[in-house]
């Protein structure tokens, strides 16, 4: 591994020009106006990677835009590692906000200045760049590699999960590698074992025909925003466990070790809550902030609408209530059991007075990868090579759909290696990455390989899987 | 008084002739186009109440349109009424749904089809036409008049209250009399003797200072859109009762000579349900619908906003959440009481995780005059003249805010004797009034006058008064 470390040391300026390259296209993927610049990427992409070296790189057209793919399978009896990115970027409105042009990267502090450069073009390169190291002194990877690059992840990745469903043998692999997220905090790499899950709804409840004077006909009928407010307050106990039965039935329980392990974390509550603007902040008595945000299941109102909501006083009954409403899922948590669950309780709490209509929305399975699993080891050895310290392990509370793809298409476990900051703002003005980090993170990458190509291959999954 | 009646048989054509001019002045005060039209109104009213012969009629100049007054004080020793009006009318959008134009106005099957037909101008024409009357043949009225008719009445009578309170010996009187809603129901004539006031807030919850992921954030802070949702749940019991301490204290129960005399009215659960397409009615155990809505005081909530309302589903923590609530009270509640009530309870039970602004908006007091009181009676004497058939004593679940001005400032009881019809779109395109009702209304004031001219100046207040 020296050599290849050493050639990763010398050409350090040389990736921070490419990855400038790179930045420079504006493969905005939710506006219709940079369709071909989007285009333009996906086959910039596609020339690095035939540029480092990676084998039958090709565009595969979808209904969307472009998936890239290329490969290098030559590691005999070697793991396989599947590894995803995307080469599409958030829009950069509000534009007037940026410190400098977001397509013109420039390097400010150590940190270079674009968007997509933590999100996720910058660690998209980060593999790109220790894959060349590796081919250019050795000739070849310690590991076999898949590379699935999409173009839609920005705008809901609709054409990813058909394309891995119709593939599900072409990419068969031993794990999935993803650097598509923040490290716990500056100077704390990490690596995210567990993603939360979701269900979502809307909720309507319809009292009468059409909104009427509450003079006139207050105390003749029920009150559908009355009645929204009494069915949701039904939903947690003031204590903020969730009352929907059967709700935490399939909830696997916070290891020792894990609750051992985020208290390690460098995390400052009253910071947090300043930061945050809450007066308070609450939740399930007997689990920490981390562990609430983290591990344990949640029932939150996203949006609430009815009645009158203008300026002044209007005194009507509103003829409707709508609610926007979703769960935040752990393993094992099933979204259709938990929709299902949650479905009759609210059937069952809502009074006659009112017609309830329910529609689900959307939902995603929550995802974990013990972080005992060898996989996860060898990040963790990886990641310490890199960054000259010890990971973290640390869950997210958010949801990440292709790895629940991942894991029930392709039934592999995934390995979250993310190297950008929590404050490097990958969907606000003046987005950023850390020089440092991306430096560490090539050598880092360069040694997840080399860690990989050591496991047996298969063999390492025997403990993997989540909910 | 056969001659007056018989005159009044006698010009029913010369009344609807001049109704229709009356009806063709668009004097709509919502529109700041049709200022000049008000005005013009003003000075046509004036011209009419010269014309039917009542003396000092003139236009008091406001911040807002014109107020015209006019009086006929020459009945020594008689009760003075002091007449109500308004001669403004509200706007005719969507116009595309009149059948007419609302400004032409049109006699279909024993109709008249205008705006202001029923509201109010051709109920404080049938007052003018029935002094008119009394004028021509007798040459004095059998009480005493003070007359004041305003132009803001659609648009919240800004002028009115400082006018009345800057005048209250100018306008010292015995009774208020009001023609200015429905009765109960086609064929059942009505006197209105009670009406709900009202106390309304707005409620803001602050949670964070922006908007969370209910991924990164959900569980470690309360979310203000549930928080309002217990807080408002609390409000109410099951039963429909509200929970306020203090709330039902002054409450007057309802008499059962009122209870008995609902109950005679012709009212169908079951129409007036499928009228609202309300699946069920509901409120407060014990009490009829109709005791509900007239007799007992409300909680409703008015408006809800939090979060994200639009198409889809996005998954935010609102940082804030707000209600428009109100509360009807009736006699004897006290706005200021109840609102405070209202404030402390919330207090006590909104959560320390929420910041809670409340900011009171606007009130009314209840009113009521006893229907057994001797103006009431006089006026039930003359609908029964006018009518051929008793009156039903009914209450309103709405307020009439200068209802409660004349019983605060002037300590008068008032009798709103009206003859629109619950029907005839007021608010709405093809507004109208029913003509046998607009002749037999010119009788019954006609005799209203004589039923209060044979009353006791005075003496007559003793059982006056509300809450």
């Amino acid at each position: 591994m020296n050599t290849i470390i050493d050639f990763i040391h010398t050409n350090r300026d040389r990736y921070i020009d490419e990855l400038k390259a790179y930045l420079a296209i504006p493969s905005i993927s939710a506006l219709p106006e940079h369709a071909a610049d989007v285009r333009r990427c996906a086959e910039w992409t596609a020339e690095e990677m035939r540029r480092v070296g990676l084998d039958h790189v090709q565009l595969y057209e979808t209904p969307g835009n472009p998936i890239v793919c290329g490969e290098w399978l030559k590691a005999e009896g070697a793991p396989t590692i599947l590894f995803y990115g995307h080469y599409d970027v958030q829009p950069v409105d509000p534009i007037e906000l940026w410190e400098s042009p977001p397509f013109e990267a420039m390097v400010r502090s150590g940190e270079i200045y674009a968007r997509g450069a933590a999100d996720d073009k910058g660690q998209v390169f980060m593999h790109l760049k220790a894959i060349e190291a590796h081919l250019r002194q050795t000739s070849r990877l310690p590991v076999n590699m898949k590379i699935i690059l999409e173009g839609e992840e920005e705008v809901g990745s609709e054409s990813l999960d058909a394309f891995i469903r119709d593939r599900r043998d072409e990419l068969s692999a031993d794990v999935v590698v993803i650097s598509d997220s923040p490290m716990f905090d500056r100077g704390v790499p990490s690596i995210c074992y567990g993603l939360r899950g979701l269900t979502y709804f809307q909720i309507d409840l319809r009292g009468t025909a059409s909104d009427l004077h509450s003079g006139s006909f207050g105390g003749a009928v029920a009150n559908p925003a009355f009645v929204l407010s009494q069915v949701l307050a039904q939903m947690k106990d003031r204590g903020g466990r969730v009352k929907v039965p059967g709700f935490y039935d399939a909830v696997r329980p916070l290891r020792d070790e894990e609750r051992a392990e985020f208290k390690k974390l460098p995390f400052n509550e009253k910071h947090y809550r300043t930061e945050l603007g809450a007066p308070k902040l609450f939740g399930e008595r007997d689990y920490t902030t981390l562990e609430r945000v983290w591990a344990r299941p949640t029932f939150e109102v996203n949006g609430l609408q009815s009645g009158f909501t203008g300026d002044g006083a209007k005194t009507v009954i509103p003829a409707t209530a709508t609610a926007k409403v979703s769960m935040r899922l752990v393993p094992d948590q099933e979204p259709d059991t938990i929709a299902k669950q949650f479905e009759d309780y609210l059937r069952k709490v809502t009074p006659k007075t009112v017609a309830l209509t329910i529609t689900r929305m959307h939902g995603g399975r929550p995802w974990m990868t013990e972080f005992d699993n060898p996989y996860v080891q060898a990040a963790a050895r990886a990641v310490e090579r890199g960054f000259g310290q010890q990971p973290v392990f640390n869950r997210e509370g958010g949801s990440i759909p292709v790895v629940a793809t991942f894991q029930e298409v392709l039934d592999l476990p995934s390995v979250l290696f993310g190297i950008g900051l929590p404050d490097e703002n990958a969907h606000a003005p003046n987005e950023r990455l850390d020089l440092g980090n991306f430096h560490n993170g090539i050598i880092a990458s360069a040694y997840l390989y080399d860690e990989i190509g050591r496991l047996t291959g298969h063999a390492a999954t025997a403990e993997s899987g989540g909910g």
